[in-house]
């Protein structure tokens, strides 16, 4: 299935992560933290690699490493394709990198054969996209494109090391001015559209049977982190059903009656995913023969589609009201997150449809679970798109095993896409 | 509805619960450690009043008080009346103490009228009932009773000291040779009936408006206190529903069934209480971004009903095992531990039905859904009988509410079942 003419820089891409993988080995698996040695050591990596294969390199203020195969007219906004580089602790290879390299292949691939586009074609190495390190998502595309709060620099500290954004930034020799004055490094009218390709972190593709997938949109999420049923504790043989106030039970309830309806909703075709990561009675007062008094527990509800993730939550405070007054507790949901579902261009989807049956290449389109840094570029309206490469063992682990025969159909893929975009 | 004829020995209750209150003062409640000095002060007090009504009191080796009002033929099994004097640590001061005092209080009514009756009545104080002292049911009772394990004195440690319960027994003068020699105290030969009063533990006198009730039988229980669910832990967003193995919806999905199962025969009638008292994700892994591997809970059920224990033991597994299949989960339930329902004999239920309506105190029944040790003298196959005394706020804690007029109610349904079963 792999495109011969691209043996050269699958070749250069399977060195990329060997060395990418040695330089920030951390058994079991890898760790580049953001703005960390293990990230920076992969941009030099990249960076390395780019300026061999004829690529101008450079890295902005806050860190972004933009490689730029230039066009006919330099003044047009550029295609680009990029991922993050940093990892989780003990992570996997691929999560990121893959995205990277691929850009950077498919780029190596044009200037070996010296085609020029009608525009720059422009990889990104962004920063920072692992929540586990700043609490904040998307940290370095929405530094780069100019989004982040103006008080990031300083407020933000790194999970490990207590330090501040600021800290780390000027530690990789990196400016964090940009960042406090709410400037872009990356101006959204630069980009025409953005691609980026990214292992798959569920077992879809794998289950499938296919190499890649184009991905219709991100989900978006309605997640309560810390919510909490208050009930009574009481003996557990004493108190009859109706005077219990059970906060077990009752949470049992509402999380039953959700998962009954995504049952009913994935049936008539909705997108959407729940998850409640977090159940727990409380460990300094409870036992088998004591009635729970008090239950925490975590909410993530993730869908491609808003207007069904605001019907959820409204039907969610419904229900919970209904089993308050049934069963004589409290639910306190806490603090919500939102964050919007990102929807994928249907015209650059089309155009990875087409490049895949020209390269003849097997693809299915489905939905990222995931956030990606595609959705900062998304919101701010650039037309952008996503390709998901088999996976196994899913990601954020050392077992992510993705296949470099898939990483070249997916690489055949993207070229075959940059030849109809660049034209 | 007090019978002006008890207040004397009321008043003598009132006041020995005060010194009982005042001897072992434990702020906040009260604390009678299992053979530890609240329990010895408590059996001292209630020693001396006994004797000072005119009854015979005496400790026999395994520490079990005796009060005696000789009957005409004392060759003849006597009326017992008992219950325990511990407490739990900072706990009420009635759980228990009220049977023993009510006893007490009955014997001095009846010792103050010389009324001498058939046959001996005799008035237990029972050690060590609660069971977060030493790890084992009915620990005093089934001393006396000789139905302990030979090996208990030296393999039960008490949970607060670590030391074995010949060593707290040796420290207050008592002698677990009988125990390790299986030789019963208090041979069951030598009672005809035995009649427990309690405070219920639960709200139902209360919501009733009731001061007294004759209780049906002992709930027996099924309980899992360490069960878990072995699922796979993933990411909450990529995976999509067919190909998750989340633990938490498995557990939710099944303890959901067991409450709507509940719910349904509880309107058939049946008695049944269900507690999941303990439900865990894993600290050290769970989060609200990932689906759950492995989930930790505990079931308690009880039921009067031997055969719907039985029946819901299988239906359970059964159920767990369509979701094993379903969800592809492990349930694992972990050891069992079974106590068989203790039925109440239905000649002294009527015997204390009738005294009620003679003396006008309206009554109810209802089955007990804690242990009490009358379930080991009903497992013996004496008829046993016990009688609940409205109590606000549960048991087991300081602020256990038993009014002393509902305690009057009892002492005269208690007196008048003794007229007939002495005469």
């Amino acid at each position: 299935m792999t495109d011969p003419d691209l043996a050269p820089e699958v070749a250069l891409a399977a060195g990329l992560f060997d060395a990418l993988r040695a330089a920030s080995l951390d058994l079991p698996g890898v760790t580049r933290a953001s703005f960390g040695p293990g990230e920076a050591a992969a941009h030099a990596l990249v960076a390395e690699a780019a300026r061999h294969a004829g690529l101008e390199a450079s890295c902005d203020a806050v860190g972004t490493l933009r490689m730029v195969l230039p066009g006919r007219d330099r003044n047009l906004p550029a295609v680009a394709i990029g991922s993050h580089l940093d990892s989780v602790p003990h992570g996997g290879n691929f999560d990121g990198a893959a995205g990277v390299i691929m850009g950077l292949a498919a780029a190596a691939h044009r200037a070996r054969r010296g085609l020029q586009g009608a525009r720059d074609l422009l990889v990104l190495g962004i920063r920072a996209e692992e929540m586990c390190w700043f609490p904040a998502h998307y940290l370095g595309s929405r530094a780069a494109l100019g989004l982040l709060p103006r008080d990031a620099p300083d407020t933000l500290r790194r999970a490990d090391t207590g330090r501040t954004l600021a800290d780390h930034m000027a530690e990789q020799g990196l400016d964090p001015a940009p960042i406090r004055t709410g400037q872009a490094t990356l101006g959204r009218e630069q980009i025409a559209a953005f691609l980026e390709p990214h292992i798959e972190q569920g077992p879809a593709l794998v289950a499938a049977g296919l190499p890649v997938a184009v991905v219709t949109g991100i989900r978006g999420s309605l997640r309560y982190p810390r919510a909490t049923v208050l009930g009574e504790y009481a003996h557990a043989g004493a108190v009859p059903r109706a005077h219990r106030r059970d906060a077990a039970l009752a949470a049992v309830a509402l999380i039953a009656a959700l998962d009954a309806r995504w049952q009913r909703l994935e049936e008539e075709g909705a997108d959407l995913v729940v998850t409640a990561g977090i159940l727990a009675t409380d460990p300094a007062h409870h036992a088998p023969t004591k009635i729970p008094g008090h239950l925490s527990f975590s909410l993530d509800i993730r869908s491609e589609d808003a207007g069904l993730l605001a019907e959820t939550d409204s039907w969610l405070h419904e229900e919970a009201a209904r089993l308050e007054a049934a069963r004589g507790v409290r639910f306190d949901f806490g603090p919500a997150t939102h964050a919007a579902p990102a929807r994928m261009d249907p015209g650059l989807r089309a155009v990875l449809r087409e490049a895949a049956s020209r390269a003849g290449v097997p693809v299915r389109e489905m939905a990222s679970g995931a956030g990606h840094d595609c959705a900062t570029f998304a919101g701010l309206g650039i037309p952008s798109a996503m390709l998901f490469l088999r996976n196994a063992h899913g990601s954020h682990n050392p077992e992510e095993a993705m296949e470099m025969a898939d990483f070249a159909a997916g690489l055949a893929v993207l070229s075959g896409a940059l030849e109809a975009l660049l034209a």
